[in-house]
């Protein structure tokens, strides 16, 4: 049984955790705070009531130390690289959902969030917390850099081919899909129902934060540079991430026929990546509510072309799943607690 | 040909009745303005490019008076009332889209809209723009307060039976569910998509401002005192109402076997309310895009009630298309002219 | 630790109760049967991979009898008076989620099912499912008829009233909305999503099946012959219930102050019912995944009438849910046990 | 005034063709047939209560054609090939929207399609209906073939690249997102409001009946062979189709910069297609219900990649309103009469 803590629990990613944490066998949840919001929080989350009787209130560093083992952030990003330190200097361990622990560098922060970064020096330090990965350095990471929904769903379905193939690997396309969701509470006039409604648009072409996080850790982990094509587009559902993955292989890859094969085993003892059975598609609704990655390998022979599709639930393992995912390694517990 | 403007086009019944008016062949849009959005209409509704190259000003009286034989006010509440007097004054005929001129009394006007009316004296000289009940007023009127969208269909669908019974007429119950643009452009917590898709609530329970107005008209049309109860619930979709509506008919009333065939003769001349055919129930999407309303007579016998179900598309009849409705009798036009 | 069987896992109830019972801590899945789908479970539901290696059979009562302590039937009305008295013989108990055991009278049934019954001693010795007024017998019960959805939220909701203002309740009006997930699997031409997407209507007017069980126990309830006013609408979401309830009360009655502390103490004790807060409303989307009815009382002192709003997941808390909340009742477990 | 006939009105392209021959000034709409409905055709759609008293009768070609000046195909694809040669015996001009006339090769279609052609000898002879490339022909054309909806939106946005920049186009990959609407009438079970809502999924991968015909016209009006990589998706939504297209250009391509302007060139005189002001994406909700094609051009000069997006109406430009657009032009009625 350990103690534990969420930094802003007004939004999604926050809400989903209190879910997930409120059910969890090991765990005690001690401290929720906001930034706004205070008071009970079955009043600011109407769902919960009856499931319990904590209190939100504003963020105090000594007060979250001290009641927890570990404390996750569920904050925007700048907001995350102002808490991290204090935390961290208080000895407590720290899962980061935002974006502000994820990129090596403070000059490609700076460059895709238009902001300058203000705790650089721990950008090297944190762990980037996509367990299928990295799980032996989550165990022992004091501070993890949870990812970003679109980078989960595609290193998960790329990782294979990378780290496998990285010689034959050629132009990368991601068109992904997501759920309104994945953008957050705050009211803006292009997330209003009437707006998203029977809608569907591709939105910050070629300008997407989660780019280079995806290129930072498809290089790592293929041991290659590589950069990707990044198009995000936005669903009228709720909760939910697809992506449609072209991979041009070079005429020396000539393993296409394998490569359904190669997934099942790549991912044989994961207990949240689920490649599909040979001729069916991942499809959102087998996914939202879970912590699941489904996966699929297609290949086009006449073109050397992979095409890859995967779905996950943007809020579940694109954040607070995985993070609950993380914590669970990281305190050693078994990885699936609390989250099937 | 007239010349006609519109003051507010840049929520949804502005847009409407850009829609309607650049398709109307005896209609030349001279004059659109808004309060905040300026420059090409096609930049502030991209779906008009190619259809238009007005451009949008702030408002002013003389500009607008001097342009149009016509002016219609798509403005909020509170807004219409500043802005009516203004163009009354220079001659310009008017029909307002808000809810500032359909209610005769100023002090009801201020329960339910908690504001004080600034334009008492019009209120009475105002015409209530429903052209099935008030064809012939409409004609001559010089200015026309267009019906809110939930009175639109509630008059329509109750028209029949409180005039021809309005003896036998007891306790009415509406039970109305409408689409998300029914509530306007303006960004609010509780309109941001993620809160709405999947979602389905009532709101505004026994405090809407619709129910006087409801309430006003159906005495008007009965001849007794008439006070409805009204429940409105808010649907995922982008438009359309759908009102389900039970009355109590006291014992002395026995023509509920004749009841479909009262109606479909109440209604046989109207080119915009459709009687559906015995055994039928209206649906929304057989009128969303239209002027249509469509509605269905059920009837109890057991316990003497009748029931009534009637959908329109909330923008259209319930709003920019009715209000042109109600142009084309004013000018002498034919009543569909741009409506089919 | 029991064993249990489910008949009929291809619908979607089965497919809830799937998920429940593979969650549950004290419950061993033994047995699960469908008539034409067959093979590994996860094939039927993609969603179940990695969760579950049970394979699915032809049902056979010796097996299912042998196999398992308790039965969950969720096959469609008419089979299941086919399948019960088999396994009755044999000895299992019996939860079973159609219509066929709800009602007392197999007249009644003829009437609404359209169909004769085939197991009439049955009807009166099945105990009715629901927890919040039926515990006791419920604990008893060798077979239990779990009440059907829209029954479920309108009982709820209307318990307090009926049994402790009984002489004073008047007509009563139950407007429904449901997702679409309560009308099964099976395709039909206005089922499909696009008949349904934007869409919204009133569907079988003074017909529906439910009205009598509703009658039936609001009847048994209060104590007087109660026959209500029902129309189910069909909401464009996948999962939810909504329902608006009036209820005239006679002028003898002046609790109407008192309803929302009457509600809050009427169901103080009760886990999975939520008397709102005082000007909240219940809404879909806080009950959607869990097993709880939220519901709220409102009054209209110049009426006299009092307007209830009710909202269940129709799968959870109205078909599987609440079959395994009886089922915790049954085996004398913790009522929450798996539904938190 | 000509008169036009409709084979096949019970489907969503037939309902469109409807609703806008019946608005259109220069048609008289003569003859209405289906395979299974027939009777009064606002029988068939309620929503056209009041606007027609057509009814339809069973298919006869002598009826067709005395009656008809041109006749729209509405019939699923193998049922056009045995209605068209009865009807060009006749000498009546005919538009198919069905995709038997339009690939050119015999076997190809064998391939895509599975069943044989029993029309070959048409295959060359019948026009591909896509007026802003071929004009000229239409005009002349005795039959069109009208465009699919998949290849409306891909050879409307790749026409500009791959006509000017043949030499330097490589890899083509179109991501395609549509509506439910597309997939057409009849009951499936993938496609009931149950399993779509609140859903997303690529379907078809590398198996579309789309794929060949987008090949076949992309390289007539390149003059190259080109072959894309295509992959369909099921929007949660009733209509639009929206395509995210990556064209890899050579080395020797420079002209990124002058995209905008190309495009804007290319399609200046054209009514039904707008190119995005710069920083603008099209949207789903900016086409449903027009008949345009709105466009736009991105371009990524690090990986020398373009990045185009497309949005129509599947059934109006990708279907009904394409086929109107191209009787006008046949006609030579203005190319929007009926269509704005």
């Amino acid at each position: 049984m350990i103690r534990v803590g969420i930094v802003g629990i007004s939004g999604y990613s926050g809400f989903a955790l209190l879910k997930i944490l409120l059910g969890h066998p090991q765990v005690r949840l001690m401290y929720v705070s906001a930034s706004q919001a205070h008071g009970p929080v079955d009043k600011i989350w109407p769902q919960l009531q009856g499931r319990t009787r904590l209190s939100c209130e504003k963020f105090n560093a000594d007060r979250a130390a001290e009641s927890c083992d570990v404390v996750f952030l569920a904050v925007p990003h700048t907001v995350s690289m102002t808490i991290m330190p204090a935390l961290r200097k208080r000895g407590v361990r720290v899962i980061d959902l935002s974006g502000d622990y994820r990129l090596d560098s403070a000059s490609v922060y700076k460059k895709w969030y238009k902001t300058s970064h203000r705790d650089t020096r721990a950008l090297k330090r944190t762990v980037y917390g996509l367990p299928e990965i990295y799980r032996a350095k989550i165990a022992k990471a004091s501070a993890v850099a949870n990812p970003g929904c679109y980078p989960t769903a595609a290193l998960l379905a790329l990782a294979p081919v990378v780290s496998l193939y990285s010689s034959d690997v050629g132009g990368i396309i991601i068109d992904a899909k997501s759920g309104v969701s994945g953008a957050g509470k705050k009211p803006a006039p292009q997330l209003m129902a009437a707006e998203v409604l029977s809608n569907f648009k591709a939105y910050k072409m070629l300008a997407h934060q989660h780019t280079p996080e995806i290129d930072q850790y498809l290089s790592s982990i293929s041991g290659e540079e590589i950069s990707v094509t990044f198009t995000p587009h936005l669903l009228p559902i709720h909760s939910g991430i697809y992506e449609t993955i072209y991979i041009q292989m070079a005429d020396t890859f000539d393993q296409g026929g394998k490569l359904q094969t190669v997934y099942r085993k790549f991912y044989k003892t994961e207990p949240f990546v689920r490649v599909m059975p040979k001729g069916d598609l991942p499809e959102i609704k087998n996914v939202v509510g879970t912590n699941y990655c489904d996966t699929a390998v297609s290949y086009d022979r006449q073109k050397n072309m992979i095409i890859l599709t995967a779905a996950i639930d943007n809020l579940i393992k694109g954040a607070a799943g995985q993070a609950v995912q993380n914590m669970n390694i990281m305190f050693n517990f078994s990885e699936t607690s609390g989250l099937l």
